[in-house]
């Protein structure tokens, strides 16, 4: 038996557009980030494949921010965070994929089971005229929405909860409940920006969330209704799935975090 | 001789992206702004021909999200506002043009010879990785600049001068004096946001400024350098052309304001 290779650990954070992807992860079916980022890794490990792990492992046409994986180089291969930043970005062009901040980390620390948060931001664009500047980034809802009315919806939510009512048929987490800490709702303008924070999230949680308010901010569900479709765990009992195009991956948390220095 | 068909005139508030035009205006080279909405305009006039006039000619790759023009259709052709706005949003697609909202006005009104501010914002993204979901739409700076700095030089801008050093050589204004109301500079984050409003501005003015203040929020230029850039009326004392990536044409006002009622 033979000892495996030793291997460098690097984290990196990472903005791209889901547009053009059938996700995070790699599918047959198309291009994902986890592709475009691990090819260009192993540009830089000289062929040689590197593996990720990310954070949150976002749906098709999710965007992020924030993002979070980690890379498994090859011990020997000579890097540091300017090099594995600015080489990766080179690598991964003209995709639009870009890491802002790289840094190496202990074989413990892992991208996925050393999170302690996940922050997503979800943006309405709350209109008659489709957007010209952001189409693909933002769910255009033309009914006049009552921010007000959804803020109060989203404080049912608030807590631990068994979350079936918001949980994608195919979601493979063992439990169904969740601790949701943070669930904001404000106008800014035209737009309408939903604010999600949680240690982890269920498959489509954030978009069954965000479209169950939506119904609250046309005014057909009073407030009240949300915990009542929270409390029948019954995917059923909520509204239906907001598009992947208004959720952006804001923020992943660690503690220590190894992005602040 | 025969008197002119008679006219109805429409003022529309309009948003675009500017990556996918040669810029307002028509031109034999490319799609322009101008043409994606007369030829909308024209299918709501069952082909004859609808001229517009516009608040500001943009260039190639400027953007905006309070454009204001003014289309001539028959006086026959039956509309109302909202009429107006969805069929030409229809009619446009799938260019990344739309029509925000539309209002009659007097054929004495003109979206050009009426409009007494412009508004423009621009975003330099100031970061080291380039943007992937902003590409396009910002100008990117990699080097730290100071927003501070930057300030403080933009005020030597403020007021009536002879804006030559400021102006592109092209420019067909008569008078190269104007009266900059407003030039902000202000940080969110990785964003350096400049807001600039005027009366009206000469030709690649704005760009030219973003061009000049981008030298003193590296360093490279005292802020009282703009000042003595601005004294010497030579375009070659200025700094170079910002992008037009990072530019956004904003708002229009109007004394009365035809979308304030």
């Amino acid at each position: 038996m033979t000892d495996p290779a030793p291997l460098q650990r690097w984290a990196v954070r990472i903005e791209y557009d889901g547009r053009d992807f059938v996700g995070w992860q790699r599918q047959t079916t198309g291009l994902s980030v986890q592709q475009v980022l691990e090819e260009a890794a192993s540009r830089l490990a000289s062929g040689r494949t590197v593996a990720s792990i990310t954070a949150g492992r976002t749906d098709a046409g999710v965007h992020a921010t924030g993002q979070v994986a980690h890379l498994d180089f090859p011990a020997e291969v000579r890097l540091n965070a300017s090099v594995v930043r600015d080489a990766l970005n080179f690598h991964m062009k003209p995709h639009p994929v870009v890491v802002l901040d790289a840094r190496s980390v202990d074989l413990s620390w892992n991208a996925r089971f050393s999170a302690i948060r996940r922050a997503y931001r979800y943006r309405i664009l709350n209109r008659r005229s489709p957007p010209a500047l952001d189409d693909g980034r933002v769910w255009l809802v033309k009914r006049p929405l009552d921010a007000e009315a959804m803020g109060h919806a989203a404080r049912y939510l608030l807590g631990r909860h068994d979350f079936t009512s918001f949980r994608a048929s195919a979601c493979q987490a063992k439990s169904p409940l969740r601790t949701l800490d943070r669930l904001d709702v404000s106008r800014s303008g035209e737009d309408i920006i939903i604010v999600a924070e949680a240690r982890s999230f269920l498959h489509h949680q954030v978009r069954n969330m965000v479209g169950t308010l939506k119904l609250v901010g046309e005014g057909r569900w009073p407030p009240a209704r949300v915990g009542e479709a929270l409390a029948a765990c019954d995917r059923r009992a909520a509204g239906p799935t907001s598009p992947p195009d208004g959720l952006y991956l804001t923020a992943v948390g660690y503690d220590p975090d190894p992005f602040v220095t």
